[in-house]
């Protein structure tokens, strides 16, 4: 239940190729009232990844904010991050349970119920579920739409984050599918202000879950 | 001393989109007498870099030959490679340490006196130095040529690696300037008989170490 309430407003970092300035707007989204945050940069190089990972453990510490990686299990362990979040194509959750230890949370990228059930039986601690909506940022990204979600959701007993195309419009609808939470890229990291859009998300989550 | 002995012949993978490809010739350049394989897959997703990582190691254990990872220091871990190899622009080898433990060997690209010195500080248990000859296999690396390896040599007490265009005809030269050993990607992976390639890499490196 504590890990529920942590993933309620999940914001992952965009790949801006300037990660310094991600900083910034992390900050203003936890000031919004994120409740974890997960950084993400599939082309960075391991030296700049763990400055950057630091940097955003620090900050994310201070505010009490659940803090992930993702893909770098090595990265995840290096700047104690709260744990890793890894896609079907990434170190799997076993290997990355082996180096990170039993008190890590391990997120899992599921489409389908199928990739659902298997992550829960490899011990991961919440799936982050999607695209529920159609969306630009995750091309490659498989469609699970809202029905699919509700599928997973009903499938597993660990807490599922939706993910994909999620905004201010759309926010309550995958809450009310049985997400624990929203996972937003683009609606919080290009919002013009980025606290102020946390806010007005958080609020919508919250709607929903009292 | 037994680690200078086991760098003698020291081969990298090449970065064929078929890593399974990689298994059979690195299984030649054994037999013709490799004494350390790293495997160097930039771009690889991390579910097939361990795969491809378990079937290296299950073949270099057979062997007795020293196997690392290049790079990827939650990989290495995983598949409990000998150690890891790492570049100026990858996890440094103090954070690296710090996941792998005291017992894993650690490997820093150098391609500078400065370079060599500060990664021995930071705990290195051997350089690989270059690019001792021009090369097309790695274009943005740095040209140290043999008058830089003869510096590094000098100026560290850790075994060097030498790299970088190293092919039979010139293979015994960084051997004459103090390196324990010579790297070679395409010299093995891409001769059209790799076991050949490799004996007789080998017996050059001998012949200077006798
Ligand atoms: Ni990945």
């Amino acid at each position: 239940a504590r890990l529920q309430q942590a993933l309620k407003l999940y914001v992952v970092t965009d790949e801006r190729p300037d990660g310094e300035a991600l900083l910034p707007i992390v900050e203003r989204a936890i000031a919004g009232g994120a409740t974890a945050v997960q950084l993400r940069r599939k082309q960075e190089l391991g030296r700049r990844f763990v400055e950057l990972g630091r940097a955003l453990r620090e900050l994310t510490r201070r505010a009490g904010v659940l803090f992930f990686i993702n893909d770098r299990v090595d990265v995840a362990a290096i700047v104690d991050a709260d744990g890793v979040h890894v896609g079907q194509d990434d170190i799997s959750c076993r290997d990355a349970r082996r180096l990170l230890g039993p008190e890590k949370v391990i997120g899992v990228s599921a489409e389908t119920v199928e990739e659902a059930v298997a992550a829960e039986l490899d011990g991961a601690d919440y799936l982050g579920v999607g695209a529920v909506y159609p969306t630009q940022s995750k091309p490659d990204a498989g469609f699970t739409g809202l029905d699919g979600l509700t599928e997973i959701v009903r499938s597993v007993r660990i807490p599922v984050v939706a993910i994909g195309g999620i905004g201010l419009a759309n926010a309550g609808e995958p809450m009310r599918c049985g997400a624990s939470g929203i996972a937003v890229v683009s609606a919080v990291m290009s919002a013009p202000d980025p606290e102020a859009a946390a806010r007005a998300l958080r609020s919508r989550v919250d709607a929903e879950r009292s």
